[in-house]
């Protein structure tokens, strides 16, 4: 049995980031280090961060916090002002594209456009996109439907999104606005994953895509395998595995989401070898 | 034989203004005065308005000139200059649309956009279009190729093109850039006269198309014609009609270009009538 890898599989460039500040706060040994939400998708990389003394919290008035990092996906405004309020030593370890996503939404919105913005409404990222863009802002989710919009109309994106999903966006809104500004903010390294993953679902009879049941873009890597013509399987560790998937099978591909750490990879590779289908 | 009308057949608002511009001018019963090309796609009217006065003239040097109305297509800016230069009385009948999508090229253009027009490259509103667009703007035919692209993209419409094109082309720069800016300035008479149109052609059994051979509105809605389920004919004047064409035909309709005088309308309707199909 042959064993692939999607070679944009696992951590980003944001996640990394994000982690390597954390890491930094923990050497720190100071008490009182929070992340508002975990930090990524993953619970056990959640856990070795606890070990390390920083924990995560839902809560922006718990009276333990002295310092907060923020994680990839960013916060609203108003809960970045309360943490300043509040005097909290604030490590931003918001992801520079999500970064870049909120400004755009200001910008648009003060530049006096209808913001529109492509993605989940319930996703953190979605929730902070929101809060930077101003009165009238709406969320359109992937098949919802479009409201009555102003003949002025910005869009920005979930760094997640397909871009699939941006083009039937943009096509459906030059229906109806007469001056639409895009900023199309999606993350290359998600629309890479996607890609090589698509690709691989092409050689193998397996996929086994590793990622939160919770995280956006693993889900994303689920469902387009799903759409292939290949047997999937969505498992969060090398636990998971069953022996019975890879019985009389030739390949298997290894894809994960942006929240998965090297080392689960790595194990989930050689479980499957064990299994020795 | 029934006959049906298009409601939308025939002058669109600009193509109206532009000759109560030119009918006006001629009341005056000066010398000199010329409409730079003529002044819309209709050879009929060409020769009414030369009965009272007004000449169409390609060269912007012709030494009669004394005033040079400009029509709806609109000119490059280097022609408005040099007609400026030369001191001709400029009275300028091009289309508030057209000049809107002027107006919204230079906009882009100084906003720091690589500016993309939609349209035909040789057709005169986009001449003019392109000379307000600065420098790397690039015109995009239906079908043509998309150029490298630069990361900051706006987007301007011929006011003729259809909306489907628009959309298609947003996707392709959607792919390339970072950025894009879309002012849609398609005319909305247009897109409702093909839709009208479109609808029409459903219900008969033949179409006729009124409107000149190298008029870019009636060419689509000939073309529109041609891809529904339905006989199409293009002519000019009711002259062309052919009998045979109605024989044993229950229902036909009329469609006519933005260029087409309603009293050609009416001939081509009693025309049909006439031939007793």
């Amino acid at each position: 049995m042959k064993i692939f890898t999607v070679k944009g599989a696992g951590f980003c460039f944001g996640v990394k980031r994000a982690l390597d500040i954390a890491f930094a706060m923990a050497e720190k040994k100071e008490k009182g280090i929070y992340t508002l939400g975990p930090i990524i998708h993953n619970p056990q990389v959640i856990e070795r961060l606890r070990e390390e003394g920083i924990s995560p919290t839902e809560d922006i008035y718990n009276e333990d916090i002295k310092s907060l990092i923020i994680r990839t996906h960013g916060i609203p405004v108003h809960l970045m002002e309360e943490a300043s309020r509040r005097g909290y030593g604030i490590v931003d370890a918001t992801c520079p594209f999500v970064k870049k996503a909120q400004h755009y939404a200001k910008l648009l919105s003060e530049a006096g456009y209808q913001v529109v913005i492509l993605g989940d409404k319930d996703h953190p990222e979605v929730k902070g996109l929101v809060s930077y863009a101003g009165d009238g802002a709406v969320v359109i989710g992937e098949k919802g439907p479009l409201p009555r919009l102003k003949s002025r109309v910005g869009i920005v994106v979930q760094t997640t999104q397909p871009v699939e999903e941006l083009k039937r966006l943009a096509e459906r809104v030059i229906e109806r606005a007469k001056e639409i500004k895009v900023y199309n903010t999606i993350c290359n390294s998600t629309a890479n994953r996607l890609t090589e993953t698509e690709d691989m679902s092409r050689k193998v009879d397996v996929m086994i895509v590793v990622g939160g049941k919770n995280s956006a873009n693993t889900t994303q890597l689920v469902r387009l395998c799903a759409s292939m013509p290949v047997k999937t399987y969505h498992i969060e560790t090398a636990g998971e595995l069953k022996q019975e998937w890879f019985r009389g099978i030739n390949k298997v591909g290894i894809t994960a989401g942006a929240s998965t750490p090297d080392w689960i990879i790595h194990d989930v590779k050689k479980g499957i070898k064990g299994t020795g289908g």
